[in-house]
């Protein structure tokens, strides 16, 4: 199902606005946290934004090794999406372990993929460091992304009926989610 | 229906990641474009980050106040949204006037509210420019936020059935836009 998106429209991953979990490994290490804070910054050479707050574990390991992924996890996931943003990297020694999370490998990055997730952007980062200590902000580029084809095709997403339960997350508060709905086409006013 | 927002729910009014319209005025001029890339940054004082590409007329009003206003389109206006966000200041004078918008006084800064969003957030942007220049993102703090308590109450969105045409807006493409629905309640994985 993980079928390869271009590049150019890899913003259109993150357009509508779903909560992601960003994962990274380093030096043995890998873990995984909920952002709901991220968006696109640009089409080609395609970038991200995010907030990885300095208290996590994550932002350590991205910080060693420059890399990311922005994985989005879909409502059948909405349980691990919420334990793995309500606990922390510095208390369980590996959440993939602990949860028993199945991953995939990346193409360009040493952070693994979330299995089961419908979309994964690969990230290294960007300068300027200085936006991220003052911040917890950190900017970079997207250098390959894939998506679950059942639900994301030439560059669109289409939540049908039949697929409910691949819809992204999109975070309230305290684990409470709403997933995008009703697609609705609008027309230029006259 | 519009109400004042405590500053720390702020970033509730964009957690959930809906497509904003940014406003601006500055020396008898006025615009308002979409912009489906934002995010919050920060909790307390609530922070906001925004693209506002080099291209358009709101930049340079945002760049000559400082100020600039998210206003939270509902599905009622979607075309309207689609319009302001494919239309140019450019081009049109001034778009509340072409297109008929009516306005509210922000309380805070000069940019104007538009009449009928369910939300809106009122920003001073802040230093470094040097991010605007590279990569057209602002980064503001907000001095005053304001939602539809029919949609918005407790620091929480609840998008009831009898509110339908409320909802908030997420952009996927084309002026193709997602609303959110089935709110779920996720539960921590033993």
């Amino acid at each position: 199902m993980r079928t390869p998106v271009a590049l150019p429209h890899a913003y259109r991953l993150l357009n509508h606005g779903p909560t992601v979990l960003v994962s990274a490994a380093h030096g043995g290490r890998r873990n995984l946290m909920a952002a709901a804070w991220n968006m696109p910054l640009d089409f080609e050479p395609p970038k991200v934004a995010v907030v990885i707050d300095k208290s996590t574990c994550t932002r350590g390991l991205v910080e060693a090794s420059g890399e990311f992924v922005l994985n989005l996890p879909c409502r059948a996931q909405a349980d691990l999406a919420f334990t793995v943003g309500s606990t922390s990297g510095h208390e369980i020694d590996d959440k993939f372990a602990r949860y028993g999370l199945a991953t995939l490998p990346a193409e360009r990055v040493a952070a693994p993929l979330l299995d089961g997730c419908v979309a994964w952007l690969e990230c290294r980062v960007l300068p300027p460091p200085a936006l991220q200590a003052a911040h917890d902000l950190f900017l970079a580029e997207v250098v390959a992304a894939h998506a679950d084809s059942r639900v994301f095709s030439g560059g669109r997403w289409h939540f049908g009926p039949e697929h409910e339960a691949l819809r992204t997350l999109h975070h309230v508060a305290g684990g409470a989610f709403f997933s995008p709905a009703d697609l609705l086409q609008a027309r230029p006013l006259p």
